[in-house]
């Protein structure tokens, strides 16, 4: 390996020549020149697929404009259970009939931690972290005032994340859910999952994981894991579009235990009877409300064919070695010039993004995005640089990191 | 006009010749030979329009996959409000800043009702009406288990549906809000809302229309009726495709003082505040939960456009001539084989639809399927026969019934 002779830093260029995922990179659609320089936030919103536009195009004549409403029959009903099980099968470690597809992960976080707090009334407190993204904190918050329970807060290490200990002291017998993210949205750092999910069953509670900022990056093993409930989102590593559906995974054993509040007709056990009375369909169908947004869940299945072509662990590889190279373009780079490192330094604990903070980060993230430079920013002053697996190069993190050095001096 | 010499009714080729919105029907994408003879299910599924398949293009290509993240800050965190006020004014009639699309209409539902018997705590009973679509029905059960309120159920005359006299010895002191459809989904009645919404005010209470079939088909005035609530489906004469998102409206003098209960980040004050607790936004946004379906709301617009270039009310008159041809045409060949007709004959009193009642119309529609004529069958033995106005022929009401008759004469 060839090493720039100052640092020691092995050359970009030639990593993504030893890169065996490089030529993922093909599969997804290239904006014209000057739109896009660097693209580091493909953990907001993953890069669309360019079999996504025709694949589109053609749900909208051949399924949608042909079939019409035929379709519902023939395949839709499905979709959601069967774009499910293929999420659950490639990246989630789960085994049929445990994930459905719909809503958006707010929603469906409501759904799911008001199922776990109803199915368990001797138990009235939730356990959240105060570092969690602030939708799950605000839909717990609205759980608890409307069913008089009461938030447990946990305090991590705002540098990481929460660990079992962590746990100490606030799981009990009064504990119904603990909801925690499995790859924190601003540090990145990866939880314990299988660890803290034994330390709940152990208190009688039960685990709900926000998958948000790991599903398509980190391999899991929900089933194994013993894993209750969980949600994510599918518009960041699964490259669904801006706003693309959440997936919610309920494990076989608890579904018929849980119902869920919102009581919509494709939930009901029969759902073209008309019937009189909701009854809700057994397994995974009754945590479905409303229609499914089979046009909106359609890219989805792109990236998660793509992700199987190739298999989470070389996902997970490349992932690794992608933010091991930003932390060390940030060490050279930017922390001589007053910025930290927010992230895990150790690969074991660290989803596929790194923060790094700077009190003059959000000028220089709206001087980076005009230069087609695409980080994120999250106050007070954290600049994100998310690493897609497959669709980012070692050219790419090069650069972005040197633009925002770049872009630091100017403004000092 | 020429007609049938032996029934005196007009011929289809002479009323599309007629026709001043006989052009607009090569908007739509016209599926290949064999799979589609006469559409007769726009009140479940519009066609989609062919604009639709290349905006979905461009929008993948030149705003998601060129501006990526970006688009969240330069247009998309206000799509749903926007493409929300553009369906107000084309098609509610309601000021801008009332209307948001997003989640599904079930989730929408609960989310409104929830908030207004959340808001009147002294008021502990909801009304509707038996023959309300199984969402709507199975939505407020829910509702009511969880919060003790009871449920006051209106028995309308089956073949019409909700009239104001209904309401009497209903409506009270203790009635928190009244849900019901402004067209029915079977009947194809056609409420007063108006006249209800008054009745409903002068309790005290709120009133909230289920509009999915009639948005798009029947000019309304929200705004002027005074109306508090409504919910929308977008997927039957909007055309925004199979389980395309819902629409809220909600009353500007309402706003701030209803909170829905499901506490998402897009719904907050400051969104990427990242902030501690939870505070509602002002008006219409606090309304929103999740993350907006950005990707799915883009075909809404493609119709709404078509709906505004040639205007409501010429929507209606040719809904009404297509409805009262429908109507004869099932006089003249499916009465005498023992259907009835269950829809209003009052074209003041209809919808977009009819529906035909006869033992063998299960069997019926799924002959007709195989065959490209496709209308839909909803329990016991309702055929319904939906006529999308833009996109719907005199020709094609004509083959339709005529392949119903030939249907039922073959298997009776």
């Amino acid at each position: 390996m060839t090493t720039d002779q100052q640092t020691q830093r092995p050359q970009a260029a030639q990593l993504d020549a030893a890169d065996p995922l490089a030529t993922q990179r093909e599969a997804f659609y290239t904006p014209d020149a000057g739109q896009l320089t660097s693209y580091l936030d493909g953990n907001s919103l993953g890069r669309p697929l360019k079999a996504t536009a025709a694949n589109l195009q053609n749900f909208v004549h051949d399924a949608w404009g042909s079939r019409l409403i035929r379709g519902w029959d023939e395949q839709w009903m499905d979709e959601p259970t069967r774009v499910g099980d293929r999420i659950g099968e490639v990246t989630l470690g789960a085994a049929a009939g445990q994930v459905t597809v719909g809503d958006s992960t707010s929603v469906m976080l409501y759904k799911l931690i008001r199922a776990a707090v109803d199915a368990q009334p001797g138990r009235d407190e939730i356990i959240i972290d105060r570092d969690n993204f602030p939708t799950d904190r605000f839909i717990i918050e609205g759980i608890a005032a409307e069913r008089g329970a009461t938030i447990k807060w946990i305090a991590p290490n705002p540098a990481s994340g929460v660990r079992p200990a962590d746990l100490d002291g606030i799981l009990g017998e009064r504990t119904a859910v603990v909801v925690l993210s499995h790859v924190a949205y601003r540090s990145g750092f990866l939880a314990d999952a299988p660890g803290i999910t034994n330390a709940v069953h152990r208190a009688g509670a039960l685990m709900l994981w926000d998958l948000c900022h790991s599903v398509g990056s980190v391999p899991m093993e929900l089933d194994a894991w013993g894993v209750d409930l969980a949600v994510g989102c599918t518009y960041k590593y699964l490259n669904g579009g801006p706003g693309s559906p959440a997936f919610a995974y309920v494990n076989a054993a608890r579904q018929n235990r849980l119902q869920q509040p919102i009581w919509g007709w494709m939930g009901a056990d029969n759902p073209f009877g008309m019937t009189e009375a909701y009854r809700p369909a057994e397994g995974i169908r009754r945590f479905i409300t409303g229609t499914p947004p089979v046009l909106a869940m359609q890219p989805i299945k792109d990236m998660v064919e793509l992700i199987a072509s190739v298999g989470m662990d070389a996902v997970r590889e490349k992932s690794i070695n992608l933010t091991e190279y930003a932390i060390r373009l940030a060490d050279e780079l930017l922390v001589p010039m007053g910025a930290a490192i927010v992230s895990p330094r150790n690969a074991a604990e660290r989803g596929s993004h790194i923060t790094v903070d700077h009190p003059m980060f959000r000028d220089v993230t709206a001087k980076l995005w005009e230069r087609g430079v695409i980080p994120d920013f999250r106050p007070p002053h954290g600049l994100r640089i998310g690493l897609s697996p497959l669709s980012t190069s070692y050219a790419e993190v090069e650069l972005g990191v040197t633009a925002i050095r770049d872009a630091l001096a100017e403004l000092q």
